[in-house]
């Protein structure tokens, strides 16, 4: 049995030492967080190995977006799966709109009446959908003829600066999902100009094939989720079509006992063979704001070659 | 003030009045049961009121079907939003298999190696994979020239027992969504005909027009959330083409303070325009397989004449 | 395998016929609730078992005071161990005060001005300290010589009326303990005697020897912990001078990821020798306002001579 | 309104860098870390403020003890107030025991056997009960006549090592409470001293009159709670007798909705008058292991004459 080391906190620590220390004592929480560091490194190193990558919760409004862009530049992330909300805060930023931090109490009614939109205490103007409307408008016929909803992610990625989240997906080629784009801002413009009389192709169901195609041929897979919902039970859905994840780490907040997706611990999915008998997990109970930026810095710098690896 | 009255318990006492008490405390999580039942109980009997219900988790494996299938039945549902799991394990049952209850201490390996899907403490065959393969590949020419997901989900509720939650959907034509239907094993099948050869039209965004009417032409909306996730998203998403629901009852177990949606107070959508100012709204902070079963049971006895909206 | 059977509600339906369907299903949160139904009754019923109940959370000023009362009528409790706070809303009650839900939107702040302490929804008017040492001054010569905390809360409770938890317990002579007394409104109270030069002779450590000799002579043990806290560890630890309990159940909202005691399933105890390899556990992860009127309901419709016990 | 800014990780980024991003995005879970650490700083600065800390939870089991340890040396508590349970466990190593690392898959039935208890994922071996027993019977003697709690832990802990949390408190003589002492390992033995024949004067409420002079005296008040349970509770009773506390931080993963203390916000204290209006107060849901690591060390960084206080 090995003993539990006290953390030990000095001065002017970095992060990565910091972590290290709670590998060292290793239960609970920080043991956890040092897990996810350990874990995730493994995977991002493993040339063998494409990473599903789930993006949910307001990650976006919560200030965790040039984290995702960066695993994305440096190559970490193979297969991105994303829900509509974190795609439409990314357009959002990109269209030159912010989120706003919560000031003092302000009511839900007076927040509505000055055009404010809650996502618990992070704010953004409602007139962004204004502005949405515009460029879609604008770009409509781009649209047009595109069968899926990844090459839609890309071309809509194009029309946005590099330094967002579809802006890397679309000039790297990395594979951007989003199973219920159709439930969100995005989706809701997408509506508007179906209403106002344009054609759109994109198929429901063909997505499936590309992202299958890629777990099936993959020589080993690893997942990382940041929240659950549909990104994650989409990309769980895709490693049935593997051997089993290889490696898994999940950030989430949600609880296991009510028998939902999104809480559910990752060693369930071995009873699926979505994720490997013998692979290596760990599921993080922590807000995806304070355990993501941790897991990042911790193995940002513990990798040494890992810009080589895309 | 009103005094919180302490919850007396009867031998023999019915469900409908052991809520009475828990309104006569008032309080904590068993006053909000009882708002619950107020609340629920107010928009079936509001003529005017559109309910929206969303239906999230485990719900089918957790034996909540029967519930949902007498409300569909009661007509106490106008719009019904699913996941794409409870969907599947619904056509599931239809075809004949079970899920099963837990027993004792059985590790996810050998789960995998006994062919045992694990949900929670739940449990399910397989082998109902293939013969939902069967299945699909039997009738798959009748999803033919399909174009949106609810069409496809009344075509294949026709093929099930009207016994079933889509059975029951589709022939009492209750619009039902899943706005990530790709994201479950029905998503799965249909990504099978089409490998095998089959064309399938069910459109991306097309559905969006279908529930954004109903929402636009609602008289008055009421909301009914059993866990978040798409269903809860993309009702919420439809409010803002309402003037604010007027109601809105939703359980969860997911915490507020990460910002995502599912553990979002109903309240916060005010802000949106999505819930309306003063309406009547409350957070069931409860598993749902213990929540539902009471909330319902609780209108049930309380609405008289409640069969005869519908 | 056992089949998973959906809850079916039917009008007019009896909690205890309620209990019995989510019994069939037997999974997830109604699954636990049906389980704590069986487990509690067992215990109870079983002549030569000792249950002990702890009581922690906010329970009076949730409105569930008259159930713990009517458990310790019908002889149901043999061992009570609660917070401090709890009994002192309990006293509060007795001194002709009341607890208020909630109304509306009121800052902290502004109740403050109002005299009005706020517990979650639940409202109490800060005027009861004044009244309590009113009390306990007229009483004060009443508790000289007391030595062990369960003879100092008998005492007081012979003070109080008949219908209140510690009225009952000292009439009954049920002993009951607070490890924490002085962390309460009494013993706010108590320090006021004290300060006013009164003496006082409760003993620190000398409950102890009446816990832990029930614990030692009792043929069987059962353990129900509503909330965790002090009572459930001050339980569990006694747990360990019997052969382990044989029966347990828990409700609490508590995580066990953090490693504390409240959130621990009861399982964890069987390392320490607290709890029997083999008995009956079952974590009810639910807030208590729903949950202990539900399980309580159950037992009491499902035992017959449960009366005859005592 | 205050834009939210994306954290940027840099690699080698120190963990005071990393806060600092984190207050630049300012929401969620890593903007109440970061303010976390602004309002910790400011009352460990403030010198007219005394610090009242509560530890409950698995603490040192968990590896926090050496950050509790540094804190009490560099003067940042001025009062601590703890579970019994980390008090002997802080004891268990002084004596020279360590806590373990769980490895692997093994059952509580055969932890039992192995003579090991198990706190979620850390272990301890029992047979440190045998020498906690040699070791209080060896100083029996050194016990008599102690009339509080706060006198027995610090005679306990000149006892211990000085790099132990009993031992720095004892020699730097720091007001150290423990209100529910009897719930622990440390009240067993006390007990087996009682059942040998040894006479024992420790005193229940007496401790009341210490803690409620440092709160009657103090200029200006601040509270840490790690966990709530009785530290956090009898922390906030000391309160009332102060103007109200001016500063509060509190790391729990505890619910606010069941109405128990240890979930509650800060701000409920305000009704109370335990918080003052105005008063700077922040609630981190977060795992301790995690967050107290990082708010301690961005305090430790930000503070630069920290040491001068004490």
């Amino acid at each position: 049995m090995e003993t539990v080391k006290h953390v030990k906190v000095r001065e002017g620590m970095k992060v990565s030492e910091l972590i290290k220390e709670m590998s060292g004592a290793g239960v609970m929480g920080g043991g956890r967080i040092a897990r996810g560091v350990e874990i995730f490194g493994e995977m991002v190193k493993d040339k063998q190995c494409k990473v599903f990558f789930g993006l949910a919760g307001a990650m976006v409004p919560g200030g965790m977006k040039q984290i995702v862009i960066d695993m994305l530049e440096q190559g970490w992330i193979d297969v991105l799966v994303s829900t509509g909300a974190n795609l439409t805060h990314d357009l959002v930023e990109s269209l030159g709109f912010n989120h706003y931090k919560s000031c003092g109490n302000v009511s839900d009614a007076e927040l509505h009446k000055k055009g404010i939109d809650r996502i618990y205490d992070s704010f953004m103007k409602n007139e962004v959908y204004g502005k949405m409307e515009d460029f879609f408008r604008k770009h409509a016929d781009e649209f047009k003829g595109i069968k899926t909803v990844k090459e839609f992610l890309w071309k809509l990625g194009m029309l946005m600066p590099e330094k967002s989240i579809l802006g890397i997906c679309a000039r790297r080629k990395i594979p951007v999902f989003c199973p219920a784009i159709s439930d969100s801002g995005i989706g809701l413009m997408m509506w508007n100009l179906l209403v106002s009389g344009k054609e759109l192709d994109v198929k429901e169901f063909y997505d499936l094939k590309e992202i299958l195609d890629i777990a099936w041929t993959a020589k080993k897979a690893g997942v990382f989720y940041v929240g659950g919902g549909t990104p994650k039970n989409y990309i769980q859905q895709a490693m049935q079509f593997t051997k089993g994840a290889s490696y898994g780490v999940q950030i989430t907040m949600d609880r296991a006992e009510t028998g939902g997706s999104s809480g559910a611990p990752l060693v369930e999915g071995v009873s699926w063979g979505k994720m490997k008998e013998g692979g290596k997990f760990v599921d993080v109970i922590c807000d995806a704001t304070i355990a993501l930026p941790l897991i990042y810095a911790g193995v940002l710098e513990q990798t040494q070659d890992k810009n080589q690896k895309a």
